[in-house]
């Protein structure tokens, strides 16, 4: 055949899911093809299958080749701060004293556009070592620090979504905006950046407590005017938080219904924790289709909770959800270790959270959670190729517990992705590439 | 001066502990010497102070050079399975039902001397990577494989305290020992190995539902023969455990009276985990000094709870505490991890647990938990040269968080050494020596 120089072949054990496996058993969301070929063409992917089948199909086509590792989608992190990379792991506090001591001040930096270029580089390329391809992300309040990020994202090719914080109200002065400036400084931001290339916008109230009714009615307006645009909020975090919410909109049912007066609960609604949500809130979620994004790292850091993912994931009350860093309150950029934490969550509330759920929350779940499943999440044709090379083997702990480089069964498979996801870190992501581009590794 | 050839100078950050940061100011406990200088001779600590003072003192010396790094004591793992290893990450159950799955399957391979011996050096060396030069350790039932962890710990000169389990009931028949074989194997294992170089010997009854009373008496007795040797078990670490435990003794007040009523509750009695402990238990441990080995990635893994460890700190009811990571309960094999999770134990309680308890913890705090004190977990003259070199900037992440090498203040100290427990894990162990001879590195 003939074959376009724009053509690329991986081979590797391919992993990725085509269903949710906390509804359907791990055979039906699952795609696995042990020694497979994944082919990609002007950077989305055209065809996969296994050597053995395409090998002659695509034989002018060098091949990449990583024996014996998985090839997975890029990881999807539904919830994190760029401007609080250098604050992680900042000691000693529970989120609302956290907020003053450590990122207002630290967030106050991010004026300068020049430092905020700087720090959005650090952060994506620290993403890419993590294997992380796809966030969800808060920039500071200022609109040069969104201008950053995408300008970096951008020239990284990223499918990135992010958006200005908005916050009127009990923060520093110098951090505050009004709601009429959020409101226009949103809007020339979704103006310039929404869509542009594969960058997306998200309307980013902080949360409930730094915003006034009018910011949030604003925000409301945003959703309207630009109906395929994000919203993107914290949610029900900490318990001193949600009595505070409580004192501030004393006519309001719960928290949730905070965020729902002004019409923002809704799908491409992306909400932060939901750690301390109501069975009520749980239905409300559910019905209006929003997204939460589960923060395990951070809620144990933080001292917030344990997020009860399997009511989330009941199927009384569904709710997309997505796992996420939540970089700075969380504590490491690893999606692998996030989900390892996501797993002792569960445990802690005698649920077992198995590596296919853990992996598919990570990959197309968080897809899902951002309504990009059309374009990320797995290998299906057509999607953008934003893959990564995953090692099983990359520590000699993790290579005495894992022998066997490829797994031959459902059984080895799932404990093979377990080990993967207790021990695994930033080692275990040999290589990430971005629109069939590699990028790292 | 004259100077031996067996002295050998170490210079960098030097920092460890001469008292209880949970009960003095972090200035009274805490010895911290910027650009310092470590000296060692055959395999002790001579002397230590600032690079300047010393320097002209040992001129004739050549200095080994760690500039930027700290050099800590190596670190006290008061609890740990060597058999373990293989299992670590192993999926889905809670501690008696983990048992069964994989530990007791894994354990009966240790019977063969040459694959225990394998196993144990590739243990060994894994603690040396993460920088833990002592541990308390459980072998399994085989005599064979206590003989194959310490034949493979006298190899690398460690300090080492490790044990026969004993169990004779409640097990798979080809585990089980009896009563008098456990009695008569570990005896015989005492008189060979006790004491033998930096040996030291645990009698090891698993826990009280897989020993009988016939054999928790003559536990007992082994104690009464041999005054200065440990004792090492689990205690109360789950909650359908501790209701076992009841049914099984039903005259025992609770569970640490059932060690009590057989004289196994007082100083060098190291029980691991304590997680339910009532406040009667916790005043008993208390009285007796006996020991709790908390567990903090176990504990969330296995999601057996969270281990109170303020209480056990308090001035009320103060108990020796050492750090563990019980692998392969536990899911590292690193003492920073292990105390990035104990922090997050603490935060869940909303209780604060500071980088300088949590690396007392494991270290001079893991010391005089073994009863060690004398021997190891700082760098007093006359102790054995057992230490770590920590490189706090050993990741792209790490070294963006801490900018600075050298902490120039308590506060920036404090910061730093947060960030590195957090963040850090055995790329942070730049080297490991053993009685002042590089072990890993």
């Amino acid at each position: 055949m003939a074959v376009s120089k724009s053509l690329q072949a991986y081979r590797g054990d391919l992993l990725d899911f085509v269903d949710d496996p906390f509804y359907v058993s791990p055979e039906e969301s699952l795609r696995y093809i042990p020694d497979g070929l994944l082919i990609i063409e002007n950077g989305v992917v055209k065809e996969l299958g296994t050597y053995e089948n395409l090998k002659d199909k695509y034989i002018d086509i060098p091949v990449t080749s990583y024996p014996g590792m998985l090839i997975m989608p890029g990881f999807v992190d539904t919830h994190i701060h760029f401007p609080q990379t250098e604050i992680i792991a900042s000691y000693g506090e529970q989120l609302l004293e956290w907020l003053e001591k450590y990122t207002f001040p630290t967030e106050a930096k991010f004026q300068d556009k020049i430092y905020a270029r700087k720090v959005a580089g650090i952060f994506l390329d620290e993403l890419l070592r993590n294997g992380t391809t796809t966030a969800l992300v808060l920039a500071a309040v200022y609109p040069e620090s969104v201008d950053a990020f995408f300008e970096e994202a951008q020239a990284r090719n990223l499918r990135m979504i992010a958006g200005k914080v908005m916050m009127d109200r009990n923060a520093p002065d110098f951090l505050l905006d009004t709601a009429e400036s959020s409101y226009v400084q949103s809007k020339d931001l979704i103006e310039r950046w929404h869509n542009k290339g594969r960058l997306l916008y998200a309307v980013t109230p902080r949360f409930a407590i730094t915003s006034t009714n009018e910011q949030l009615h604003l925000t409301g307006k945003l959703l309207e005017e630009f109906s395929d645009v994000y919203l993107h909020t914290h949610l029900s975090e900490n318990i001193d938080e949600v009595e505070w919410v409580k004192q501030l909109f004393p006519d309001c049912r719960d928290y949730l219904d905070v965020y729902d007066k002004f019409g923002l609960v809704r799908e491409r609604s992306i909400f932060a924790h939901g750690v301390q949500l109501s069975d009520d809130e749980f239905k409300r979620m559910s019905e209006a289709n929003a997204t939460i994004a589960f923060c395990p790292t951070s809620n144990f850091f933080l001292g917030s909770g344990l997020f009860k993912i399997e009511k989330a994931k009941s199927l009384d009350t569904p709710i997309k959800v997505g796992l996420a860093t939540d970089v700075g309150g969380g504590t490491s950029f690893s999606m692998l270790q996030t989900a390892s934490e996501a797993y002792k969550v569960a445990q802690l509330q005698r649920q077992k959270l198995s590596p296919f759920q853990a992996l598919f929350l990570a990959t197309l779940g968080g897809a899902r959670a951002l309504s990009l499943e059309n374009k990320i999440g797995n290998f299906d044709v057509g999607k953008e190729a934003d893959f990564i090379v995953v090692d099983s083997q990359a520590t000699p702990i993790m290579a005495f517990r894992n022998p066997e480089a490829t797994a031959k069964s459902l059984d080895e498979l799932g404990d093979k992705l377990f080990s993967l996801i207790i021990m695994g870190d930033d080692r275990a992501i040999r290589a990430t590439y971005v629109g069939g581009v590699i990028a790292n590794g």
